[in-house]
């Protein structure tokens, strides 16, 4: 047992730009670095594809050539794309090489990163059609943990998490459809940022479920993801789920929702549970708590992966799904042959009784402003997965399912280890446009909590995580 | 041929209450009256069950008795209540005689009249399970509309627009889906408003395609559907798409969007053409016009008629579909059958189209305020209906059938008669919870037009309509 394996996270961006500002750093020298951290690591299940060496230092040059480019808000910071996502001359493979094609566009939100001075390094690791909480549904490396012992990485967004926990990038651009921005961020000790549906353009991202899909960001603290958000969120009419930001934050306080512990599933992990627990009792002491009940939010989650949803996957995969079978994942395969079984009748007797949910979780919101949660109730290794597939992604996914569907805003948040040094990860999940109130108790929940954190030691080395 | 048939409006709600007020008459008398008026009709397919005349007097007299019951808004006015609505210890039949049940309590929104003082009178007759906009589709009597010559009356909410046309009641609780609710109007010279989905509450609504529905209100006037709609219009937890009622309207001006003349569709009917032109040169006398191009609005109505909502009629009626198909109307049977062809991805497929369809039509509201349309193209007479019942209902559905699926709301007023004598109206629809925006100007259109309507005459006798 290795205790204290975790993330390295790397210089922030605020660290990064001061460093380019004051001229002890540039964008070419953080190029040089990204890429030798990415080289030392081999392949590591992280990337699927890179910007070369020379072409990364040549684009650091440009950007350091760009006038007025000092000035920028992302002047030179480096960050990773999940493979779902489209940069344009790069192959979008969404970890299917017979799905792969050479991207014509950009995808607009990460171009407006690119516009405002960031450096593209590469594309992630992400399970197959990004449909998986785990990140083993990939024919590429399998990625694991930074927290080892062969623990899953977590998915779909699976090398956008690592990207940042392995201290490569301070953020990646990642996904979140009913948890894939957020799990493996708790899995690897990471902040996962899921805004509101529709404030980032979705225009470029290959739908799993066109109608619950959100562009995510994962970082190593709050004020990496809000900076990379503040440049990623605008309105697209190009996307119509496109929506305008909700009121930056307000000074009133804020009423924290825990619900009752008996209500916490955590799947018989007795230390996820005891470390969970203890993080509630730290959190009471700081915040006006509310009582809140998850049966409306967990009604809504069953839904999803009980119910007709899947089938919208085949509204973009289906064509494929028939014609090239043999290309897909099996899992992914099975889930996505399962699509095939719910009628119209199926998805409107689901929508009619989404839609009830609905209505009860907005009221309880008009009496509580953020709602704290697991955001995984227990960790599996890749042969556990592997061994059981669809149970183990499915309790995986118990906190984080009904998120998109209740138009929920959530961020994921490192809160420290089991006592067997396992992750654990709050989420934070508000209405629809609250994301600034989320985003502000993140923050303050992360400075409380600090000194009760363990040291992030340093990167595990490949050998150990392959 | 009979020039000049047409609605002959009764006592307005103010009129009613003007004379219970001051004694002329009084909430008995205007029971006597309805009743006398019902009797004198006989079996027209108006309504499908009245409170006995007995009843209705002892009603009237309770309301009289009612402590505090002269100032109540609806103080002894009439009015009915399609026969798909609840109303407590009455048959809900949807013209389906084996699917009634008595009904155990009363739907929110007709025992919001009710406690406004208001007199329930009956049930009307409907387009079996609300499904159809001819009024044909009923084992009862086929309903005609007042302008005689074997004129459809229009449907599904048939029963509720001819008892307001026939001057019996002043207002009726109707629903539109589709056009249920705006069809008949247009088809018997009143007024139709269909207010924005979830302002009045559908519990007790037996329901067509539950994402959709919303009741509605028959009147004679604008006013008269107004003092109504005030009642009925309040939040209700029970009802999943409630929701608060937009702003009261403003005093700006209102720019009136209207489509090139050449996207307007009459199915050959010239006369219709040229009144609905003429009326179109009126308006732009009086408001600030603004191009708006159809073609999103059209795209929705074709995914609504040609794409998977119809299942969602099997969400509540599959059961007795496959049970008792022996008892349903021939035409709604194979309607509903074809509900079954539908799978979930053709259903998630249409909601993202519709969602496209949808932001362009947001778009289009920041430009304008009211869209001024034809509520139907042409008119049909009964034979021309049951020749080809599916191809006449489409067509009747032309410019209503987006109006839910796109969240708009619409009324629907007479503007006057055909060179041949057949009715014309015009469907004012604007941007969800515009409510307030689109009456005003329906009450000003009607002001203006008034000059140019053909006076109402008397009643046509019943067996002229048989």
């Amino acid at each position: 047992m290795e205790e204290h394996r975790g993330p390295s996270i790397g210089p922030s961006v605020a660290e990064i730009l001061a460093s380019h500002a004051g001229g002890t750093g540039s964008p070419v020298k953080t190029a040089a670095r990204v890429a030798d951290a990415i080289e030392a690591r081999g392949d590591d299940g992280t990337w699927l594809s890179t910007v070369p060496r020379d072409e990364l230092i040549a684009a650091a040059e440009a950007i350091e050539r760009r006038p007025g480019a000092r000035t920028l808000p992302l002047y030179g910071v480096p960050f990773g794309v999940k493979d779902s996502i489209d940069v344009a001359g790069v192959p979008t493979t969404l970890s299917c090489p017979d799905f792969a094609y050479v991207a014509d566009a950009t995808a607009p939100a990460v171009q407006r990163l690119l516009d405002a001075g960031a450096l593209y390094v590469g594309k992630t690791n992400l399970d197959q059609f990004a449909t998986g909480l785990n990140g083993t549904r990939t024919p590429h490396t399998i990625p694991r943990s930074v927290y080892g012992r062969s623990i899953i990485s977590g998915g779909s967004s699976s090398g956008s998490a690592l990207a940042v926990a392995l201290g490569q990038v301070p953020f990646a651009v990642a996904t979140d459809t009913a948890g894939s921005g957020r799990v493996p961020a708790a899995l690897n000790g990471v902040v996962g940022v899921k805004p509101s549906r529709g404030l980032i353009s979705t225009v470029g991202l290959v739908p799993a479920c066109k109608s619950l899909d959100c562009l995510t960001v994962m970082a190593g603290c709050i004020d990496d993801a809000d900076r990379a958000l503040d440049i990623m969120i605008a309105r697209d009419d190009g996307d119509p789920w496109s929506r305008d930001r909700g009121p930056r934050v307000s000074n009133s306080p804020v009423r924290v929702g825990l619900p009752p512990a008996e209500e916490l599933e955590f799947f018989g992990d007795t230390a996820m549970r005891t470390a969970h627990l203890a993080f509630r009792e730290q959190l009471a002491r700081q915040h006006t708590i509310v009582d809140v009940s998850l049966e409306p939010f967990l009604a809504a989650g069953s839904l999803l992966y009980q119910g007709p949803w899947v089938a919208e996957r085949l509204v973009e995969f289906g064509d494929f799904l028939a014609e090239h079978p043999e290309s897909i994942h099996p899992v992914v395969r099975e889930i996505f042959a399962s699509g095939h079984r719910y009628t119209a009748v199926d998805a409107f007797a689901a929508l009619q009784r989404l839609q009830e949910l609905k209505a009860h979780v907005n009221r309880l919101w008009q009496g509580v402003d953020v709602l704290v949660l697991p955001t995984i109730g227990t960790t599996f290794t890749v042969d556990e997965v592997q061994a059981d597939p669809i149970r183990t992604n499915t309790a995986l996914g118990h906190y984080t399912h009904f998120g998109n569907l209740l138009d929920l805003c959530g961020t994921a948040i490192p809160i420290g280890l089991t006592e067997d040094g396992r992750p654990c990860s709050a989420m934070l999940l508000g209405a629809a446009l609250s994301d600034d109130t989320v985003l502000h108790l993140a923050a303050q929940i992360l400075d409380e909590s600090r000194p009760v954190r363990h040291p992030s030691p340093a990167p595990i080395p490949t050998e150990e995580l392959l």
